[in-house]
Formats: structure tokens, C-alpha cells, sequence
């Protein structure tokens, strides 16, 4: 039994040439990596609000969908709205999880105070902003990584997610 | 002069089975092991946001009750609203001192994460969103013990919290 | 070509006797210090939301005000409001950067657990909370300082804060 990630990459320049984007192919396979159950679904959207609402409403509407990770949109640029775009869609916040992340991402850079990404509960769906940059998107995953298999089946009783045994 | 903690248990099966409830008497104690003038009154209830909130409207519109502490209903489950509970009935957030628990309670467990307490204060109360488990209860209770005194002095002029001392 | 800072030491003492501050004149110095091309304006305001609002809205609808960053009211007297003056405000919070501020804050002392600044982003500018004390004010700048250059320039594309060089 199968679980589906949605990974969405939310950037102008990808959206417009989607060969550039490397931290939505990045995430796909850390994710394929850690979790044996796991399908990944992904999309690539310009900084718009609506847009990016409506792909995320999208996927918290399937029932299939647990996870959804956004990368880019998450900074200080005035096209950067993905935090802004999240935030109504979410039943409840978890910023723990955005504080066990910002913790985690200080350690490697300072810079990472300059994230905005939220982390919350959209129905049986647990979504997290990552940044854009390929190298935040492996920092921040490395976070969560351990933390899913717990988070979502406490999201959803019936819900296991598998991880992958490195041996 | 005395003031009034009061300590909410929030769990389905707690108010089903008052027994099970281990994390509301350890906070009870901890508390009259901490300061030598507080009283305390406590109640377990399900989780429901409705009871919750006219119990935690009750105390806050209480003018000796200064602290209430919940213990339960901050992680990921569906039933878990405490945090949307609290939230709305806080005339500030205390985001920094939600921080400063996380901090603490990271270094005990990678879970921490999970938990969504909100700090806040609403009228003369300063309300504390604990976790449901007694370990993490104690966890938090320490890092909070130490702030108390200074920040309820804070909140309301008059009011002392006499530290006890153990020698 | 120069920035504008806005500098609002909020406080009612302070406002009464405006030779009492001196977390505003100290902010003042540290900016000049910092960034060679930084011009500064200063305000003192009591705890009172409508005027701090009105003045913070003068300083961010200014095109050449980049940063506004206030000191005081961000605690938990009755009378701190500072936070919930900013808050409305904002466009976009930067919940990490409130992170970054605490976490180095809470390695000098525990009460900085008991701030509750806020730093967001409204038009052009950003918008800091700092606490009300010289000390509090000279740790929260040295964590700001080296994230302010590449804030600014992602906020508004054709910024440059330009950084002194101490040799
Ligand atoms: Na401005």
C-alpha cells in the first residue's frame, strides 16, 4: 500500500524552463530514497499566489496525497508569496517543525533565518515550504525525513510510511 | 497572598478513564514543589475545542487563576486542537517563549517537533500549551519554572510567585 | 546613494523623559557603525498601538526608509504592545529571522524567552522588533547586521546596504 508525495517547485525561471529546476528532481529522490512506499507527483508553478493555491488545494483534496513539499517562493523578493500562499489553506500550523527545521538549516548557514516556509495540516495533508535552493531542499529534508513516518500516521491512523533500510 | 494555577488535562481517554491521567498530577505537584504560594485547581477534558475553550474562558476570567497550563491535544491527530482552542482567546502571542520549550525539548527528543503549543497571554493569565505525555510535561515544566516568577510580575504588577527553595 | 533606517524606541518613561533612552541612541550608533551608506531617522513614541502604528506607516509608505526596527514593548506588561502594533501591518512575517534573533539571545540570558518582537516585511521595508533594553538591542543588531545586506537587496532589487570595514 502506496502513499503519494506531491513535490512542487514555485519559481519563475523554472516554470519558464523547467530543465533548471534542480531541488523538485532533488526532492523526488530523496523521497523515492528514504520511503519505499512512496509515489511522488510534482508540478512546476511561477511565484502566483492563485496558481500555487490552486495546485496545493488540488492535491489536499486527494485522498492519496499526505505530503506536500514546495520548494522556492519562501524568501524575501517581493515575488516570493509561497508562505503567504499556504497559510489559508492550513487547518492547523506546526511551527515546531518550522523551528526543528530552522534550527537544523542555521547550523549550515546563517542565511536561513531568510526562509519564510511555514509547515502545517491541511486535512489528512501535511505540507512543508522548503526553500529553492537545492542545497536547503537536502538540509531541510534530512529534518523531516525522521520525522514523517510518525507525523503522518498521526495524521491518519491507517496511514504507515515505509523507510527504507540502507544497509 | 496566594495565586491560582490552573491545570487542564485535555484527552479523550483521560476524561473517559480521570485514572489514566498521569501528566495533570505530576504538573500539580511540580508546581507546589516550585512555588510555596500557589494554589492550583485542574480538570480533564475531552478533546473538543468548545469545552476547552469555556473551561479556559472560565479561569482566565478568574483573577486569582494567573497561569494555566494544558497538558494534551498539541500534536498531529486529528482530535489534537488544543492549539486552535487556545489561540483565540489569547490577546498576545508569546512566540518566544514557544520557542525556547522547543529548544529545550529538542534536545530531549527529535519529536518535539510534533508538538504545536502556543504560549500566549489573555487578560491577567498566561496560558502554556504542554504536550500530553508526563516525560514532556516535566521537560517543559523546567524550562518554564525559571520564567514564571519574572514573568508573571510582568504581566500584572502585584502579583509575586514565591520560588521555593530547596537546600 | 543611501538607505534610510527608521529607529522608534518605543517606551512610556522614555517618552516622558527622552533623555532616559538609550537603547534608540545606541541602535543609531550601531547602524552607522555597520553600513557606511545608512542614514538614520529616530522617533520616541509611548506604548500606544494608534501612534505607533501611525508613525511606523509614515516611515514604511517612505520609499528611502528600507529598515524600521523599534525598541521596546515587545515584553509582557499590559502595556507592551509593540508586536501587536506591528503585526497588523506586515504583508509577509519572518518567523526564521525571529528564530535567529532568539536563539542567539537565549545563549546570553533565559529572559529572552520573555520577548515577543516580531519581524516582518511591509512594502519596501523591513520591519524588526527588538527589545527595550541597550544590552538586548547590541545582541539582537549583531544577529541582524550580517543578514541585513542580502535582505535588503532581495527586498527591493536595486538596494545595496553597503558594510563598513573594520581593519
Ligand atoms: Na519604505
Amino acid at each position: 500500500e502506496s502513499i503519494t508525495f506531491g513535490v512542487l517547485t514555485i519559481s519563475d525561471s523554472c516554470y519558464q524552463e523547467p530543465a533548471k529546476d534542480s531541488s523538485g528532481p532533488r526532492l523526488m529522490s530523496l523521497i523515492r530514497a528514504a520511503f519505499t512506499n512512496a509515489q511522488v507527483v510534482a508540478s512546476v508553478l511561477p511565484d502566483e499566489r492563485d496558481l500555487i493555491q490552486r495546485e496545493l488545494r488540488k492535491w489536499i483534496d486527494r485522498s492519496d496525497v499526505r505530503v506536500i513539499i514546495t520548494t522556492g517562493g519562501t524568501g524575501f523578493a517581493p515575488r516570493d508569496v509561497t508562505p503567504e500562499a499556504t497559510k489559508p489553506l492550513l487547518d492547523k500550523e506546526c511551527m515546531q517543525m518550522s523551528f526543528a527545521i530552522a534550527l537544523a538549516s542555521l547550523k549550515k548557514t546563517k542565511f536561513a533565518a531568510l526562509s519564510r516556509g511555514l509547515c502545517g495540516i491541511a486535512g489528512n495533508t501535511l505540507v512543508l515550504n522548503f526553500p529553492g535552493s537545492e542545497r536547503a531542499v537536502v538540509d531541510c529534508f534530512e529534518v523531516v525525513q525522521e520525522l514523517l513516518p510518525h507525523a503522518l500516521s498521526l495524521i491518519s491512523d491507517n496511514v504507515k510510511l515505509v523507510q527504507a533500510t540502507h544497509e
